[in-house]
C-alpha cells in the first residue's frame, strides 16, 4: 500500500488578543469553547511576544482583537498572533477585528497621502490571515481592499431591536447627521418602517467662512429622533446634531452606533449632551472612566458566535441577515 | 573596464486602444507627438490582436482606453496592449483609464456578489500596469482597490469653469441628485462659492411600496439649479431630479458630469427632458446616434496631457488641482 | 475544551456562464446534480452582474463557461464569476474552458505582440482559479502557462469512435492538413490503428509568389480521408485540403475536429465543399444560423461529467485515457 | 439538488529522490507504507525527468531528499519532483529535507554574496511545496527564511540516548568545538545534566599571524568528552579539537553530530585521529568509500516518521521533544 | 533644498559562470568591456560559491551561463549568481541562457509530469531575473513561459550564411528531419530561396511493431540536402535522416542545428555517418573530447554582444532580424 | 515624432519619523538637505495620519526611523510612511531602521512561536519598500529575511576608534559577555589587535538549580576590559559580566555597544554599576530621563549618509569598511 487513508476533520478554535478578553470569552461561551490558552509577553522596550500553549496543527484559527486603545500594539499584536498560527501549521485563518482600526483612511483626500486602510488589509494577508470578519465597516468598498472572503457582519438588527424596544414608532424618525452617510440611516428607517431626516451641514452665507449651518430635511417637529451612525469617536458631530435637532423641535434624541471608540472628550460631552441615551455594541471595549449613566452598551457576542460557527460548518452568514 | 556607462534616457510614448481615438489623437497633440502607430486586428470569432509599429523598449508608456461599448472588448483590448508593453521591454507602464468600467461594482450589497472594480485593477495590474490614471472615480476608494499609484484626475475645474461662464451666479444653486453623493456637489459648491441643495429621495408613506417621493432640500426657487454628478448613464435620476426642482420653482435646470456613459434612452429621455444643457466631458465617446441639440462636450484632453507630462518629468499632478 | 471538532465534508458545485447553458445542464445531469442557480444582469453600458442565489461557501467549485461569440464578454463573465466565488469563500475553484479562448496567441511570432494566451491563464489565477480543466489545447505548452495543475481533457477517443462507427477501415487514411499540426494526426492514426498522410503547403516554385500548391504525402488514392485538427474557425484551411485530396483521387473526405469554431463563412464553405461530413463536439455552442447539413455535433459533456467527478473524489484525470 | 456531498478524506503519500532510497524505505515501514513508485530518467545531457506512476491527487504529499553529493543535482531532483506534485493536483506538499543543501550559506559576510539558503527556501516555495522538513538546521533562523510552516526536528534525543548509554556520565564533558557554536553544546550538556567546556580559538600572541592556539575552557583532565556540533564536513575542525582535548589531559574523545557530510579527507582524518568513536545519523547517506571503522550511524527514520505522522493527523510535533 | 538632483547613469555589466568562458569573453570583446572579476569557490560537499569582486550596484547586470554538462550544477551556478546580483543592488538583472536547459520538457505528455521548462523560467524569476534572453528556444511557446520581457535571438541568419557560402543553391534543398518540426526548416527555406523537402517517420506497415519507415518528402535525388534542426543531441534522429535522403539518391547531406548539445555517442556518430559536415553554434562549449573533424562551429558572441548592446541602450532586438 | 525624449534625472529626498528627529536633522545636514517637511497628526483614538508637503513623484527616498519606545506606533508609523510615499509615485523607497525592531526573535525556540523579525521585513515590503538599510542586526541572518537589497552598517569602526582614545592598548582586553556572541568580540579584538576574552555563564554544579556561575575565558587579571556587544537592553547582562571581571581582578570595565535600547532599570543599573564608560550610538533616541553620567553617545548620522550617498550614486557600501 502506498498511502494511509484517514477521515478528514476539522477543528475550530478561538485565539483573543488582548485588548477585549471579555468579548472572547463571550463569543467562546457561545460557541460552546474556551479560548485558547496563550502567552502574552511584554519586553521591556516595548516588544511584545506570543506563544500558543495548545497545538494549532491543522486547525480553523479564529483570531479575534479589537483595535482599540493602544490601537497599533493591538493591530501589531494581531498581525503577531497571525504570524505564529501560520507558522503553526494552521489550516486556514481568520482575522476578527470587530472594529477595523484606521478604517477611515480608505481613500486620498489630498496627493501624498497613504491609504492606510488598505495597508491594513495587507498587513494581514501579508502575516498570514486567509480570510476577515469585521462588523460595520466604515464604507463597503473595505471589502474590496481584501483579496479573499470577507465576512461583513451588521449590528443593525441587534442595535434596531433594542431600539425599537424603547421607542414609540409612531413618533420617531431616523436621522442621519451627516447627509455624506445617509446610506446608513436609509437601513435602519426601512428596517424599522420609520420615516427618515437628513441632516446638512452648510456654509452659513450670512456669516464669515468656516462656521457652519445643521439643516435638518425632513420631520422632526415633537418626533423622538434615532440619530444613527456606525461610529461615535470624540462625539462632536453628533452632539451639535443633537442640538439642531432640539432646535428644530424634536421631543427626544437617541443615539446609536455600532462602535463606540468613544476617544478623548466623548463620554464628558456625550454625558452632558441632551442626548437621552447612546446606544453602542461592544466591538469595543469601554474602559470604566470612560464609561457614563447614559451609554448602553449591547453585546455583539452571539452575532460573532453564529457567524464564526457558519464559517465552520461551511453555512450561510449571508442567511444571518435575511429577513 | 568592466562595463559601460551611458546618460540615462527616459521616453515618453502614448499608445491608444480603438474605442476613442480622438481623445488619444487631442492628447498626442497637446503632447507634441504622434500616438504609437499600432496594427488592430479582429479575428474572426471575435479575438483581438495587437501589435506595435515601433520598438517601445525603454519606454515610459500610457496606454489610453475609454471603457466604452462594447465595454468588455475595450478592457480586453486594453489588457492586451499592457501585455505586449510588458514583453516588449517598456520601462513602466501607466493604464489611462478615463471612465473606469465596472467602478460602480466597487462593494457586496449582498452576499455572493463580485467585487468587479477591484477585479477590473487586478487584472491590469497581472497584465502589467505600474501605475493608473483615470478621471472621477466613482467613488475614491477605489484607488485603494490598486496597489501602486494611481493619478486621480478631476473634471471639476473644466466643468465648472464653463459653467460659471454660462450661468449668473447670484441667482444659481449646486444640486446634487442624491443625498448619498452630496460629497461631489459640495465640492462644486465650494468651487463656483454657490448654495447647495440635495435631492432625497425617499418612500411616499401615502402611497404604497416603492414608489418614491423627489424631497428638495434647500432654497432652489427662482434659481438656475446645477445639477452635478460623476456621470450619467441612463439619465433617469438625472430627468426625474430635474422635474422637482422645477416643480420647487427652479427657473432653469443644467446638468453637469464628467462621464457621459448615455446608455439606453439617455439621449432621448435629456432632450426630451425639460433639463437646458446637459454639460459632459469626451472622457468617453458620444456615437452620432447618441448625440443630441443640448449636450456640450468639454475636452479633457488638455487635462490629461498635462497630468500625463507631470507624471513623465517627475512633476506634481497635486499641483494641477492646487488653488 | 479549547475547540470544535467536525467530521470534513465537501460539496460539488456546478456553475455555469451564459453562452452555452445545454452543455452545463447536459453536464450536471451527468453528475446527477443541477446547475447553480445564477441572476446574470447586463446594464445599459454593457457591464455585466453576476450573483449566486445559493451559498457556494466551502464548495469544490467547477465554473463552465465556453469562450464562444462574444467572446470577451464571455472571458470577462467568467472572470467576474471566479471573484464572485472567491469572495463567496469557495474552498477551491475549478475554471472549465472547453475551448479556451486565444489560445492559438501562444508566442510571439513577431516583436512586440502580447501572449494573450498567458494572459488569459493569469487572469483566472488572478480572478481567483485555483485550477483549470479544458479540452485539446491548442499547444500542449498552454498547460505550462498556469502554475498549478491543468486538467487536459482529449476529445479523441469520443470522435475516433464515432468515425470507426462510419468508416470501413480497410480502406481509410487519416490526413493531417498542415504538416506543423502532424502530432494530432499521428494520434488518431495510433487510435484507429490506420495509415497517415500529409498535406505540405508550400510555394509554386513556378508561379509568382503567394501561391501555394498543396502537396500530399501518403497514399489517399481511392480512400476515405480523415482530415482531423484541434479545431475549425473559417474552414479554409480544411476545405482547402480537402479540394487537395480529391485531386489525388480521394474517394470520400470526411473531417473531424474537437471545437467547432465555424466563425464567418465556415458554415457556407463546408455544407458547399465537397467534404462529406464534418464531426465536431459541443466544446463550443453551434448557433441555428451557423448549423449545416452535413455537420455532426457529438456531446462532450459526458467527458466533462467523468473528469470533474474524478477531480473532487481525488481519482485520477488520467484513468481516463488510459488503455 | 445542487451539489453533491461527500465525506472528506486525506491521503498521506511518500515520495523519494534517488539519494538515500534506504532511509525513504525506512520511514516507509515505520508508517507501514510503501514509498510511491516513481519513474527516473537521466537523459544523456544530465537532465533529469520524474514521473509518479500512482495518482498523487488531492494527496497529503511528503517529498524527501537527502542533499548530498552531487548536491545540486539532488535539489534539483527535488524541484522537479514538487513541481510534478503540484502539477498533479497533490492537496499538501511538504519537501523533507534531512540536511538542506546550502544551510551555511545563510548570510553576507561580505559585500555582493549570495544568501543561497534563502534562495533554497525560495526556491522550493516556487516549485510548489507549501511545508519544509528539516533535522537540526545549521542555524534556528534559516526557519525565518520560509513564508509557512517549518517542523523543525531535533536529533539531540536520539543522538544523547546513545552517548548515554555508551558513556559513565560521572566522568564525562560536553564539548563545543567553537565558542560560536556553543548554544548547541548547551543542549547537550542540559539534556545529559553534564558539565560544559568550550573550546576557543584565538590567534597565539607569541607566534607570527593565523596560528590559532585552541585554549580550553572548562574541566576536561581525566574526562571522557563529548564533542558535539550540527555537521561534521571536511572534519578538520573536529579533529583538532580533539587534538586539544588530548592535550589537556582528556582521557577519551567521543564526537558527535546530526549530519556526517564527511566530505573529501574526513573519513581518512577521522579514522587516523584520537578520537574513539565518531556517532552521526543517516540524515545523509554514507557511501561504503567514506565509511570507517569507528563510525556509528544511527536512523532517524523513526523521527522523521513519528513527525510526518504527526503533521498528517494534526497532532503536534512540539510534542515529540517535551519532556 | 530638501532634495538632491543629480543626472542618471546607467552601466553595463557582463557576469558569467564557470561553463563557457570563452563565449563570456567573446562577447565581453564585442562589447569592449571586460567580464566581471568573480571569484568561484566549491565546498567539498559540492555546495558552491560566488562572489564579484566589483561593486555591481545599479548595474544593468546581464548573467551570462551555458546550460551544458554538468548541467544542474550550472543552472544552480546562474541561480545563485542572480541572487547575490539582487542582494547587490543591481538595478536590472538580465539571465542570458544561449541554451536553455530543460526546455524539451515544456509540457505533460502524460500525467503527473513535471513541465521543468517552466520550472525553470520560474525558478529564476525567483532568484530575481527581470528578464530572459535566449537562442532558438525548443519551442516558441517558452517565452510565455515567463512573465516578463523575453529576447529570442535567433542563428538562422548566421547558419543561412555559412551554408550559403558552401553549397551551390541551384541544387540544394532543405530538409525537415521530422514532420513535427517543419516549422524551423520553413524559416530556412525562406531565407536562402530553396525548395524545402520533409522526412515523416512512420509505422511500416508491412513489418512489425515500433518499426519506422523514413518517408522523404520532396525532390531530393541528386541534391544537396541541409538537414536543419534546432539541436543535435545524442544524434540519432540526424543521421538515421540523413541515411534516409541518400537512399532517396541525394547527392550529399549538411545538417545545421543552433544548439551542439552533442551528448553521449554523437560525436562518434556524426563523424561515422555520411554527413558531410555538421554546422553548429558556440551556445554551448564543445570539450576536446567531444569534438570532430567534420564538425564546423560558428561564434553567436556577435549576436549577442548585439542584442544586449540594443537592451542596454533601449534599441531594438527586433531589428536585428529583419530584412 | 511618437515620444518625447528626456534626460534621466534622480532625486535624493530623505523622510523622517517622529521618534528620532535630531538623528535625521543631522544625517539631513550631512548630505547638504533638509528632511522633507511632513504633516503628522494623532488621532483622538490613536491612530496616525502622515502627508509629505512636497512632491516625492520619481525620487529616491530614504524613509528613517528608529524603532523605540512606543515601538509599535513607530513601527507603524513607518509603514504608513511608506505606503504613501508607495502612492505618491517614489520611483525607489529604501527603509532605514538603525535598530530593527524585534530583530531577537528572528527563531521560533519553541513550537507556535512567531519569528517577528521576519514579520517585520514582510510588512516593510508588504508596504512597498524596495530595499532595507540598517545598523548591526542582531544575527547577520536577518538580511536573509527580506527579499531584496540590504545595506548593512557597522558601527565597530565608530566605537572602536573612540574606544581606542581612551585606552592604552597593551593592557587592554576585548571581552564577549555570552559565549554565544562571541563573533562580535572576534571583530573588535581583530580591529583594535587585542587579545579576547569570554564569560561563559554556566549552572554551578555545587549549587541548586538555575544558579549561574560566569567563568571568564582569557587573561582579564590588571587590564582594562571592553565588554562589547550589539544592544544594552535591561543591562542585566553586562552588569553582572562586570561584576565577574573585577572579582578576576581587572582593572577597569568599559561597555560599548552598538544599540542603547536602555530600557527599565538600566540607566539606573549601569550608573550604580562599576563600569567606568559606557559608550553607545544614536541609533536610538535616549530621552533625558534615561541618560546618566556615565554615558557616551556618539552619532552614527556621519556613516548613515555616507552610506546613503553610496546607494543614490551607485557606489559602493562595502568600501565604506574595507580597509
Amino acid at each position: 500500500m502506498t498511502g494511509i487513508k484517514a477521515a478528514g476533520q476539522k477543528k475550530l478554535m478561538l485565539f483573543s488578543g488582548r485588548t477585549h478578553p471579555e468579548l472572547a470569552e463571550q463569543v467562546a461561551e457561545q460557541l460552546g469553547i474556551q479560548v485558547v490558552p496563550t502567552r502574552f509577553q511584554d519586553f521591556a522596550n516595548g516588544e511584545m511576544y506570543v506563544r500558543y500553549l495548545e497545538s494549532a496543527r491543522g486547525s480553523d484559527a479564529f483570531v479575534l482583537q479589537c483595535h482599540s486603545d493602544p490601537i497599533n500594539e493591538s493591530i501589531m499584536e494581531q498581525l503577531i498572533m497571525v504570524d505564529a498560527l501560520k507558522r503553526a501549521s494552521a489550516k486556514r485563518i481568520t482575522v476578527i477585528t470587530p472594529f477595523l482600526g484606521y478604517a477611515r483612511q480608505d481613500k486620498k483626500h489630498l496627493g501624498r497621502e497613504p491609504i492606510t486602510a488598505r495597508l491594513m488589509t495587507d498587513l494581514f494577508a501579508t502575516a498570514g490571515a486567509n480570510r476577515l470578519m469585521a462588523v460595520d465597516l466604515h464604507t463597503d468598498q473595505i471589502q474590496g481592499f481584501f483579496n479573499g472572503p470577507v465576512d461583513h457582519l451588521f449590528a443593525l438588527p441587534l442595535l434596531a431591536d433594542y431600539i425599537k424596544s424603547r421607542v414609540d414608532g409612531s413618533e420617531a424618525t431616523v436621522v442621519s447627521p451627516d447627509a455624506g452617510r445617509v446610506r446608513t440611516a436609509d437601513r435602519w428607517a426601512d428596517r424599522l418602517g420609520l420615516p427618515l431626516a437628513i441632516i446638512h451641514k452648510r456654509r452659513d452665507p450670512e456669516v464669515a467662512n468656516e462656521v457652519k449651518v445643521h439643516e435638518v430635511v425632513g420631520e422632526v417637529q415633537g418626533r423622538t429622533c434615532i440619530l444613527v451612525d456606525d461610529m461615535i469617536d470624540t462625539a462632536g458631530t453628533i452632539v451639535k446634531a443633537a442640538d439642531a435637532l432640539y432646535e428644530q423641535g424634536a421631543s427626544n434624541v437617541i443615539a446609536a452606533a455600532t462602535h463606540g471608540v468613544l476617544s478623548g472628550p466623548a463620554a464628558e460631552r456625550l454625558q452632558n449632551s441632551r442626548i437621552s441615551e447612546v446606544v453602542i455594541t461592544n466591538s469595543l471595549p469601554v474602559p470604566k472612566e470612560r464609561d457614563f449613566d447614559k451609554l448602553t452598551q449591547l453585546s455583539i457576542a452571539p452575532l460573532l458566535a453564529r457567524a464564526i460557527n457558519e464559517v465552520f460548518s461551511d453555512g450561510s452568514v449571508t442567511s444571518l441577515f435575511d429577513g
